[in-house]
């Protein structure tokens, strides 16, 4: 939901369109067109997503039920976007509302709910849906955490996004927000001047990484990720599951929160 | 589905967005904050109108009839929202393919599939589906042309947009081609220099009008406007549909070509 797939090397659709706009030499501002064409990509993705759950031919109550989760889900992720617009706009500064972005945006639509979505299509009950939560909202934050920190720290031939990507586009993540919580007024001005610069060196990028080191954000942050999958971790074990289901979940776990930097 | 409700006066979403952000002094583009905001916010609306359909109690076997109409629609109208950009961004020039954006942009979703939709909805067969067809696609068609002289010689006091309004964003419209199709090449080049001007001045705005006279389009449009009314209102009364039915459509089809220039 990014707008962006270039970790996998591709440009994003936008950019294709405006691509396509000017090597045809079209009227008009190419990334205007690109845009459009994306916006409405979006939404045919969006309507065909739903025409394939109501078109699988489950039975009539699971898909009722099914479709209820996904409504929801829906919702939640509109309204997690909306959040992290909001959180990009304001200029960050709040590792509360940063972590609610990463619930909204993340763990709920990356995780809970899909799963929450499968259970319930295969008929299962309450109390599996309890402990997908439980294990799916952590993990899906410390998703998210694992996220910000590759953004900042990941290696390029490994992210598939230039060093210091995140940095760059100046995003307000909760790694940034702790950093900027414990900075010194030096180190406040550091951020200042780097976040968000589209020319960011080599240097600044370095210097960036440095203050979130020295304040002890990056700490912070890995030491949450490790709680989160803790929780997350016992919450599977709890949860009553099939021993090849929860030892699929636990790999999932490890996979979407390892360090790879 | 333009981005717009400035018919009716009032800015549309990302507009009011974009200027909530400079009113709070945001970081960013108060632009790109606006276009985000209203492109979410029409996520949401695309996914909350198939979950009202979705809850909407209804029996299971129309709910499902319903939902096919419902998913045709949706998938029809991004693809002519899509020729419709494409139009544009091609600077136009073909009457027929003007008038397929029209079918697919307006007649369809606009006229056609909400019929098909109630009809399905309210069990009824083939017949008066046919019928709707008959009477909601030459409609819709003369509908979308009424809507392309409106904005090129509809008052503003009606249409609540500035006189002109289509020729200064440069729209490309069936009537636009027309025109192009038999100009002479002083009036094309009057064409040229002026459609899409955002300063386009009320000089601007008469000549452009004069050149769509003087070339017949405006005459051979309301002509083909006439005809797709005869076509929608011979199928309407042909329609197996009650007296009261067919008198609404027919009234509908009046409101909907008036001409209130």
């Amino acid at each position: 939901m990014d707008g962006s797939d270039t970790r996998r090397g591709l440009p994003a659709v936008h950019r294709r369109f405006a691509s396509l706009h000017r090597s045809e030499s079209w009227v008009g501002d190419p990334e205007a067109f690109g845009m459009g064409a994306a916006v409405l990509l979006g939404d045919l993705c969006l309507a065909w997503s739903d025409e394939m759950l109501s078109t699988s031919d489950l039975p009539a109550d699971r898909l009722l039920a099914g479709h209820q989760v996904y409504d929801q889900m829906r919702t939640e992720l509109m309204g997690g976007q909306y959040l992290d617009l909001l959180e990009q706009a304001r200029g960050g500064g709040s590792v509360e509302r940063a972590l609610r972005v990463a619930r909204y945006k993340s763990a709920k639509y990356t995780i809970e709910k899909p799963l929450h979505l499968g259970a319930v299509l295969a008929g299962a009950g309450q109390e599996v849906l309890d402990g997908y939560s439980g294990y799916g909202l952590p993990l899906g934050e410390a998703f998210q955490l694992r996220d910000d920190v590759l953004g900042v720290f990941g290696d390029p031939s490994v992210t598939g996004k230039p060093a210091g990507d995140d940095l760059r586009e100046g995003k307000r993540t909760a790694l940034v927000a702790m950093a900027l919580e414990q900075a010194t007024p030096a180190q406040a001005a550091v951020v200042r001047r780097h976040l968000g610069d589209p020319h960011l060196t080599a240097d600044g990028v370095a210097r960036l990484r440095e203050v979130i080191e020295q304040t002890g954000a990056l700490r912070r942050v890995e030491g949450l990720i490790d709680e989160l999958m803790d929780d997350a971790l016992t919450a599977l074990h709890a949860a009553p599951l099939a021993g090849d289901a929860r030892e699929v979940l636990a790999q999932l776990a490890i996979a979407a929160t390892a360090r790879a930097t």
